[in-house]
């Protein structure tokens, strides 16, 4: 009895190259030698794996593909330095769902780290040069110029965004999240429990996602006519910043704080504690992005989601439409965040 | 004057495929076909990448080693699911530092979504079977039995984890970090402070991880010639299950507790406000794993924190000797975690 049959290669009927390599006694490597450089073996291997190949019925199928299409089916995907301390709550779970999407289409997903030397750069050109991915992902923008966007395509190299570059001109497809439909859900939501002193924290202007959040908190108040002026206060996204910025909108009377992110809102809990008043009973808060820590908050934080999986997928089917036709006119879509209701929202008090 | 000067593929003068298409005035992927499939492309347009390949002095890398070694220079690393709410601490750091350390020995990591179906090994002979992969780089272990092991083995595929299988037999070569080590430093810490009465909230026994956690603890209490029964409790990884098993341990007098990660010291954080005792000023509280939450907790939170990029380094480093070398011994290296003190420990109240 040969080992392949205690092989989980074997499970389910399909025959891979792991298959064959058991049955020959031999390692992949030498598998894949001899379907692709046969002359690297003895004349004794060559045969056992032809054997083995003929027996189990192989079918080596990327490399087929390959040969049919030029295409390596390689996504590239830079990873972003993590700074110790800062949290990357949506990007761990975007990775995820990005390797599952592409997986659904024959597709792999090739990480490389990226550095702010050169706009990045180097990485992507290292990525076509030597692995000949067939697109990118972007991700992590925000910022108003990404120089990344203007060398692809340039190179007309296919990519798709995971974000908007909040420039005018826009270069190539993106999928993006309505941060401010977000802040504005959040705002409804709290002039509905009755709150017209609704504050906002958010971050320095010039950041293009952190604008978008605060357009939606203020056309939200305007559309009800509420007031705005010296209701928002900005901060970096940095606990001690924020408790000082979310002080001044406490002083101002604010009875309700919706903040950019969910570490803003966390520096207006302390800001509460600070004054022994607490979030959902005497201020509602409200953060943005779901991040691990807001369900561990006490008390648990009321939060606006992005749709990360749905942008995954959206991003991968794009990309392949662009990669199938690089020429067809950019197309750009705008996902709906959800509202995450927990305990630190209420009425406000009287 | 040719678009290549602006292009930044030609700063740091290293000239790439993406110079050469610039040049050329056609797609990265043309010059891609002109090199390795030119039947493909009309003569006049091979002419034209020709001359510019001559101009430029362009030397295919990738493709020349490959053509030498027959190696892809891609290792395999499978992601797992996050489930909401659930963060992992420490992934997305040794994503990157993984990247980063195959990178710089020429290397890059091809992502699959792992799922635990069929152990999980699936995704890794696709790996295999379509894109060549020279190995593979494992973690998320902390089972008494990894398949994924056993299953590489046998059809010997270079492989290293980051964390042990806790089976006696231990297949191929790893690196982890020493838990026990790590408690046993919480432990000597609260000990200089002058606390006797140290207790110790874990995982419920059977995960390798957790019991070693538990027996750093456990040895440094009866170095010191310290009491363990009845201080100890059980939680599974989560908020509310913590916060209760913790309340036995603070009921039974300890002014210390050791968690065997950040979410279950966070519990305690909740059984202490319960009672209107505070972290850090009426008992001492030591996490693991230094997650973003625990800088963010108040008090921010002493923690024990993982050397992930030196671990990230050790597995590309063995993972290219065992490439290099398939049938030398197994080689295992163990880290010592390090201790970061804040301000959730102090001296025993009298």
């Amino acid at each position: 009895m040969s080992r392949s049959s205690s092989n989980p290669a074997t499970r389910g009927g399909s025959v891979t190259l792991v298959t064959v390599a058991a049955r020959a006694g031999v390692s992949a490597q030498t598998v894949s030698n001899a379907l692709n450089n046969p002359d690297l073996l003895r004349t004794e291997t060559l045969e056992r794996v032809r054997r083995a190949i003929d027996e189990t019925g192989y079918r080596p199928r990327r490399a087929a593909q390959t040969l049919r299409t030029r295409s390596s089916r390689l996504i590239g995907y830079g990873v972003r330095p993590v700074q110790a301390g800062k949290s990357t709550p949506v990007m761990d779970r975007f990775l995820h769902a990005l390797s599952q999407a592409a997986e659904s289409a024959d597709y792999r997903v090739l990480l490389f780290a990226t550095s702010s030397e050169e706009g990045g750069l180097r990485g992507y050109e290292e990525l076509i040069d030597e692995h000949d991915v067939d697109g990118f992902v972007l991700s992590d923008n925000g910022e108003r110029i990404d120089p990344r966007h203007a060398w692809l395509a340039q190179s007309r190299v296919p990519f798709v965004s995971f974000g908007r570059t909040w420039s005018k001109r826009q270069l190539g497809d993106w999928v993006d999240v309505d941060g401010a439909s977000g802040t504005d859900t959040a705002v409804e939501h709290l002039i509905a429990l009755g709150h017209h002193k609704i504050a906002f924290l958010g971050w320095p202007r010039g950041s293009g996602v952190g604008d978008d959040r605060a357009n939606g908190w203020r056309r939200a108040m305007a559309r009800h006519g509420l007031v705005t002026r010296g209701r928002r206060a900005e901060s970096e996204e940095d606990l001690e910043a924020a408790r000082q910025s979310a002080c001044s909108l406490l002083d101002k009377g604010a009875t309700a704080v919706v903040a950019a992110s969910d570490t803003l809102a966390l520096g207006c809990y302390r800001a509460l504690r600070d004054r022994q008043a607490e979030a959902g009973r005497d201020v509602s808060v409200i953060g943005f992005d779901n991040s691990p820590i807001s369900e561990m908050l006490s008390p648990p934080l009321t939060t606006i989601a992005q749709p990360v999986e749905r942008v995954a997928h959206e991003c991968i089917r794009l990309l392949l439409a662009r990669i199938e036709n690089p020429s067809k006119p950019p197309e750009q879509i705008l996902l709906e965040p959800t509202i995450l209701v927990r305990q630190s929202v209420s009425q406000p008090m009287l």
